[in-house]
């Protein structure tokens, strides 16, 4: 009864150390996919929390005021990727695990679908900031919804230049679930 | 040499046949989820698209319409469900495919990373759509946007509804995501 697993040991030898050797590139990729997509959503919600513009009204004498959250949907936006970060750099020491350990399956799955529910939460953030960034932009003269970033150039700027990352990090997400599938199917 | 297989074969048979069906439970699986997110994408995209309402403006005696088409986010919405339900549909004959062969996992792996995709496309649709109808409801007092659903009310109720079927066909591919994972894993 040994000769068969023995035989078949010595014979798939060679295929079994190079499959080891791709498990652990794929394991290391997504390791550093995941921080690459944590850097993304970090910057995204540093550089729209922090945007804030200030700028004199003439006729009225007064000072108008334009920050994140004064749309919610800028403050979904921050909460979304800030909540996203957490998340991947808390995964951080299992992604590590999985690049020593290679045939951790089940939690390679878990991390999949945590992952893929970060990947809808980062594009409905971003979606949302961009829904409204176009409106800043260009009004909407359907709904009476004018333009804003004619007064609010430098706040219309940063919260677009925000979306970068945050759409960047989405597409790391896609790469990450995708080099996680494969991590799996070589389990 | 043949000895080995043999045996094995004979050993593993019962373990093999187990697995093989737990594999076309998951598989199957994953053939119902396509056909309910290929639905609730249809129905989200429909719904949106044929959202249209003409009301009277009686100051100026006038008819004021609303559609679909008026706003670019809700183009945007029914563009991105509608590829959404094409491709939903267009893969379910190789979904079937893996129901009868189990060990496809290149084409899995694929599915996975096309499905991942799908899942941004339809969260980013949702979303976008979502801002809006939220604007169109509750108006922005700091960017001087009001809301439009008194005036068109039907056109909101219509509008809103759609999301339903669009996060729903999200979560569901959220879903599919993961029991594609675990099929992949059983491969």
């Amino acid at each position: 009864m040994k000769s068969g697993p023995l035989e078949s040991g010595e014979a798939s030898s060679g295929a079994t150390t190079s499959k080891k050797w791709v498990i652990s590139e794929v394991s290391i990729l997504e390791f550093i996919l995941r921080i690459l997509a944590a850097a993304g959503t970090l910057g995204s919600a540093m550089a729209m929390g922090t945007a804030d513009e200030t700028v004199p009204f003439f006729p009225q004498n007064i000072l108008l005021n334009a920050e994140f959250s004064d749309l919610p949907m800028f403050t979904f936006f921050v909460v979304a990727n800030s909540v996203a970060c957490a998340y991947l750099v808390l995964t951080l020491p299992l992604s590590f695990y999985h690049i020593i350990r290679k045939a951790a399956k089940k939690s390679r799955i878990i991390l999949v679908m945590f992952d893929t529910a970060m990947l809808a939460l980062v594009t409905a953030g971003a979606s949302t900031a961009a829904a409204i960034v176009y409106l800043a932009h260009k009004g909407n003269s359907n709904a009476n919804w004018f333009a804003i970033c004619q007064q609010f150039n430098s706040f219309c700027e940063r919260t677009s230049g925000s979306l970068i990352g945050s759409f960047a990090a989405a597409f790391v997400l896609i790469l990450l679930i995708t080099s996680s599938a494969i991590a799996i199917s070589q389990c």
